[in-house]
């Protein structure tokens, strides 16, 4: 017999109950949770869900082969460090750990144990990312310029972390897997207006090299909702507005063409614009969940490295590591140089 | 008699000389270039306007009250300087000067000789900042938060400046008049990708104090022009869309509400939002440029200090100077302190 | 003891077994339906939900208090008309009936014996349409010009009924409700391109008396979906836009000024505008279908007349056999008088 | 020597001027105009523009090859005949004539004297029907099945007309052009808020044949500007969109898929959506009044039959003398049948 357990059903907990349950994996999917009450009410949801509510118990249960851990950040690497170190296959919401180094060791426990360790980084597995990959890896947007992305609401929903580790984690996850590229140097700006230590407004300016840059906003003090995303290049450019329903992904065909004119035309236009068509691909709307649940399963079953593995959540990690330091230096620029952060 | 000249028939000259002339203020308006093949073409477009293709031919002429500058910024200090040597009231464009120095030099030339020296920072005359200052003058937006700004295009239109100094004068001006308030500390980092000297993508970070914070993120690679400024405050927060034709100014009702919750909670949200109506007022459309030479003209008989002064002037060029510093020393903060700028 | 039971629960009936449950109003609620799996599937989603596949269980179970019908209208009039013959109060899908002199006959029927007949026009119950009432009810909009309604998408969601049926019954009962009139004249011109019988484009056109008139453009070949009513008045105007998520409501602070100039001056406008500003109120976001339950419960308990009665119904049910007529004369205007109606 | 001549510089007149002159096929363009303040006005505003007060001396000067009518409706019959009885090719506004009779008489004389005759329907020649046409001509589409329009907006511009005569020429211009057709049964409703004899809102229903309509609705009572029309069909639809700046245009691979499905599956769609990219093509952006301007000159010079030819003028003014015809009805259906029309 074979089991998962989805460790913690508070908010999002549920959601991976209901994906596991339904793709039938499985013999059994068992929820976790030290809260009673909580966890009666999923399982009233959720017919045939069994309950658990000592993490402890399911280490030594032989059928349990996987553990989705669904926990505020804080309690990661306990548990997982815990489920690996019992042999089974973990699954760990984003972000992945408090600090890198927890990160590091859970990667190299995995590695050692020969486990499968992924890190939920959903908007990977969404139709919008899916289709921004394919139109980048077939090379449409010519020369990579920049990325640009705002994610910012009003309202904090969070109350343990700074809106960069809650917000940020997203935008970092899909960049590094967009540009297949790791952070070289990380800029972080910050203001706190409701919590005298918790940023509540923040810039982070990340650069990859060749020039690429990447710069997110993020905010919970922010009038209207947005979620957009900029990918600018010589020849197209991409424009990702998340919250559009059948609209998410916008292609310009669309650039500058530059043209050297002489000083003495100097109130002239030196650079011209080409605009061609705009393109609206559409978009699969499979639950990106779904497709997590799905990878996972794969990945325990056949050992292959999951699409957002450890190492890619201990670079998120590391990165929003990073934006302390700097957060701390006044914005100081931090360069990671392989497993090293510094201030340049 | 009484005389205006126009100098610099280029780009935005005309809409100078249009506007003067229907003003009506002077008996003259002289146009001034070198390029006498543009002037004739002026000259046809507006019948009695006068030319002239020698700027030291003004001067001398005791009908000419009054100097528009409209020539390229790296003109701007030689000939104010001789304007206003030679006694003539001068309206310069944006921005005023190449350097913070020469800035200076002029504030301080026109004191000494009583002169009017304004500078055309044309977005505060315009109905949607003047709505904007209304609100923000009656405290009506709480606590402010932030200001978050994008300035971005396809296409750039200068070649002999980088897009900060082409882009957020607009940015700078319009801030710290809302504000009534200086940068304090200035950051900046940018990215060349069409010409290896200028960045032509760039953000700008600028502390007001009393944790009032401003971004500016200003591009000429963007797929999409936007024009787009957020002012968040405790109590509403206003988004001005300037590309908008009938609804440039949101006013929304929408606030954060903190309640502390128990650590044993810690699933539940702590900040509940407040959300009420949007307003969205009426927007003057009067041509902006015809309130600046209004202005200008009352200022030039009457002695009044210009809305936006010479001082206003100097403010943005330090700004902007502080921004090449923080450029240069990758990403740096840089202070400034009165007319003192230093690294942090 | 006192049950509610839900007489059929394929596509809307879950939702009301849903929400009548929650309520709390009745000691047990039933689910009715004929399709055994369906029935076993809705039983699962909510436990404690009791079952019936045969609606003459119904009639002679003293606790059944009252009866709610959600199956295909062909069925709405023999269910109705047995649920009130055994004195049990009845809330109806709409359209209520497939003639008036069904609906007329259930009207009769329900105060003979002195029960509730009440017809789910669940929009009447929307925050938007109350604060629309609202605004209407306090002489905002000044004199009332005119209605007009899209409301079109792709996709044909019904086999048994043209698209006049299936979408126009929305807009008539909230235009219904909002001018407190009824239908004087009726035009209605449709075409039908995907099925020989059933019109799955047309447009209906009602005259209320007074020069107000409302125009309703329905459609199920629309390449986009747009739900949006327009409310123009001398004074003020409304647009509804139903599927914005935030911004339902605007209201135009904007209409007309009307200046008689003479012949000569021919070429001059004659009209002017007057442009204030734009009000989005915040809308209630409660689930509106709660409410048709709360006030069922209300109305059957008290005896009071329901906001969206039989009467009602009937009316909306008119006008729709008001359509076909006109439809089957090539589009001429066809008059309602009391119960009485005839092509003009 | 070879002239045009400009008859009405009123509201559209000044743009026919510019696009004339700066054409240069003409050795001289003459402005004429009864109100000579106006006259004066517009030459000076083109520096070598000719003028004349009175259209009767344009009769007998050889050197005018050709007349721009551009005077109110009322004016154009008298206008156009005296131009082609001495002999002058004839541009002019739209609508063509008050009457069907009119313009026939128009057509006739024309051919008789094989000269140009061409009514100015500008949206022929814009970039936005360009596209249209090359998708509709290369069966994009599918089979057609409706289009609708919504021309709406805040004032009147015409104190002569009502609002169908004022905005459905645009609209029936551009659908016979598009579809290749003439209209066969027209209906129209309308109503008169602001003056008690001309419809100020309005809806004008149109059949084509083979089951494509179209539907046109007018206003001058909306609180917001829309210029919006669909083109539906089986296997894409286009969106046009005038007011969108550089988006006007979008084509939709979007269709529907019929599925019959048995009535036991009677709460089943039986319809499913077929749901592709979207196309937004980029449009070109050169003035229509340019290319108006040059087609004309090009008609004049070589005979060939217009784009917008007389009859195509007088399939306009026909349909709208139909819609007179079913407003005067109470909306009844008029037919069209080559040159008479009749209540059906």
């Amino acid at each position: 017999m074979s089991s998962l357990a989805v460790i913690g059903v508070g908010y999002w907990g549920p959601n991976l109950v209901r994906n596991f349950m339904s793709l039938g994996a499985f013999d059994e999917v068992v929820a976790c949770d030290r809260d009673a009450a909580r966890l009666a009410s999923v399982c009233q949801r959720f017919p045939g869900l069994q309950d658990c509510t000592d993490p402890e118990e399911l280490w030594n249960r032989a059928d349990v082969e996987a553990v989705v851990i669904a926990v505020p950040v804080r309690f990661h690497y306990d548990l997982a460090k815990a489920a690996l170190s019992a042999g089974k296959h973990v699954l760990i919401e984003k972000p992945m750990t408090q600090t890198a180094e927890q990160a590091r060791e859970l990667v190299d426990l995995a590695e050692a144990k020969n486990l499968t360790l992924m890190v939920d980084h959903t908007f990977i597995y969404t139709g919008a990312v899916e289709k921004i990959e394919q139109i980048v890896r077939r090379q449409d947007l010519g020369t990579f310029y920049y990325i640009d992305s705002v994610r910012v609401n009003l309202g904090l929903f969070q109350h343990d972390v700074n809106v960069i580790w809650d917000l940020a984690p997203h935008d970092l996850s899909i960049v590094n897997h967009i540009l297949q590229r790791r952070p070289k140097v990380v800029r972080a700006t910050g203001q706190s207006h409701t919590d005298k230590d918790l940023p509540d407004v923040a810039y982070v300016n990340i650069e990859y090299g060749d020039s690429i840059c990447a710069n997110f906003h993020v905010s919970w003090l922010a009038p209207t909702k947005i979620r957009r995303m900029v990918f600018s290049g010589s020849r197209r450019m991409i424009v990702w507005n998340d919250l559009e329903d059948a609209e998410k992904i916008r292609v310009y065909d669309r650039g500058i063409e530059l043209t050297r004119i002489s000083k003495e035309q100097e109130y002239e236009l030196q650079v011209g614009y080409r605009t061609g068509d705009v393109w609206l691909p559409n978009v699969a709307r499979t639950e990106a969940l779904r497709k997590v649940a799905e990878h996972f399963v794969d990945c325990c079953r056949t050992g292959k490295t999951p699409l957002t593995s450890g190492r890619d959540g201990l670079d998120v990690v590391m990165t929003l590591e990073a934006t302390e330091m700097s957060l701390a230096n006044a914005g100081h620029p931090v360069a990671i140089d392989g497993d090293q952060m510094s201030l340049l």
